[in-house]
């Protein structure tokens, strides 16, 4: 199991405080020893940060908690390998070109088999089973389209895409275009929204909180999907195995064909 | 104009002091103020560190000069605009993944109608001639071959393609697979190869000293690419415009069918 960190907001936002905490979970905090990377959308580049050391004593981890960079959507993600050794190459998120945009993918879970997915043109460097997946669902979407779709035809195609490789065993994913951040939970993921009026959050893996009045505007909406929630003083919803969210300028949506969608259109029924 | 500096060893090497004084050149000794980018292979992957402050002003380049990052093959990037705003996403080194491989690619120089060459399946994300010109030189290469074909077959089939760019302007590059690292000389670049018995070097742009001697082994040989020289006590050898040069394992060699190569064929003849 490793640990995936997404965030999405309407402005440019520092994600220094959520990183913290799950930084100290790269070997403190928790046993995801294996390395620890984070990507950052800028305008439409992204800039990614890898490292093969423990997050908890990463020089680089100690250096990005101290360097603001804001963004509108970040994947970060702390290993602990279970396919493939430890190795920069191995490191989440993982990046590629489609369409003249930089995705990123982080994924948590096991896939059973998963090398056999038929891959298009973009190819694994490394050997984890996720960065597979990863270029199995570029393909996919290359085979459909031979253009940028629009963000609702994305989120059309995706919780299919995703269900498939949740068939194969855990499949926690976080998935961006630049555009969306898509989040889908096989097992363990929970989001929270920040918005007016902002309270404090106090993190659990560490000793830090934050008063994100001081921090924001009003206008600001800020979400964040975690493996398990960061703080204790906010309120964290669980997602339901099978679900998949999209998340644009900080406001959060259950797309139709996932999971917990049949669930509530179930309940209106 | 833009400077470059690359870095081909036969073992993992800290290239921080090269780095120092190409640091500098980003808006301090040099007008590269636009943004800087530097990328590192280690194993199979290519860790990569772009930031759209200058240089001698970024936080992120302070840091990476106190962070000793081992390798064998650099390729970074100081940036002055000429096309394409100032942003992270025109700032080099660009990277693609091609054949399951990890390239990188900087440039300085301009290119008058790169635009028009015709691209293959990797497109540009920002805006620059430099991004265009990578994106075609691997549509070249994945229309000759299917798979990673092997660095003599590269080395035989890359001048040809770099001379393609030269025509149409300036053209000073670096391009790697994480195998080898190539150097063209469409204006200006210079080259250094440290081996035993090794002396000091001081750098030109800062009051800084290395004595390489105390860093390395005796087995060790490290070769520098940059625009201009670093250093101020050592031999650079100025390239011929229209040279590649191949770096493999510390080692240079000028290719056959660029331009110094065909200079040295006819002094023998």
């Amino acid at each position: 199991m490793c640990e995936l960190l997404g965030m999405s907001a309407n402005v440019p936002t520092d994600i220094r405080f959520s990183f913290a905490g799950l930084a100290r979970r790269g070997g403190e905090t928790g046993p995801h020893a294996d390395g620890w990377g984070i990507g950052f959308y800028e305008g439409r580049g992204c800039r990614t940060f890898h490292d093969p050391e423990p997050s908890a004593r990463s020089d680089l981890a100690r250096l990005l908690r101290a360097y603001p960079i804001k963004s509108r959507i970040v994947v970060a993600h702390v290993r602990r390998a279970n396919r493939g050794r430890v190795a920069l190459e191995n490191t989440h998120p993982f990046g590629r070109e489609l369409w003249g945009r930089p995705w990123s993918f982080a994924h948590n879970g096991q896939l059973a088999g998963v090398k056999r997915l038929p891959l298009g043109r973009h190819r694994p460097i490394g050997t984890t089973d996720s960065e597979h997946a990863f270029c199995w669902l570029l393909g996919e979407l290359e085979a459909r389209w031979s253009a940028l779709p629009s963000p609702r035809r994305l989120d059309a195609a995706l919780p299919a895409l995703f269900r498939r490789l949740g068939d194969l065993g855990v499949f926690n994913a976080l998935l961006s275009d630049g555009r969306t951040l898509y989040a889908h939970c096989g097992k363990h993921l929970s989001v929270v929204t920040r918005r007016a009026p902002f309270g404090r959050a106090t993190l659990l893996d560490e000793d830090l909180q934050v008063d994100f009045a001081a921090e924001t505007t009003p206008n600001d909406v800020v979400s964040v999907v975690a493996t398990r929630p960061l703080t204790r003083d906010e309120e964290w919803r669980e997602l339901v195995p099978g679900e998949t969210l999209a998340l644009r300028a900080g406001e959060v949506a259950t797309l139709p064909g996932s999971a917990r969608a049949a669930a509530l259109t179930k309940n209106q029924g």
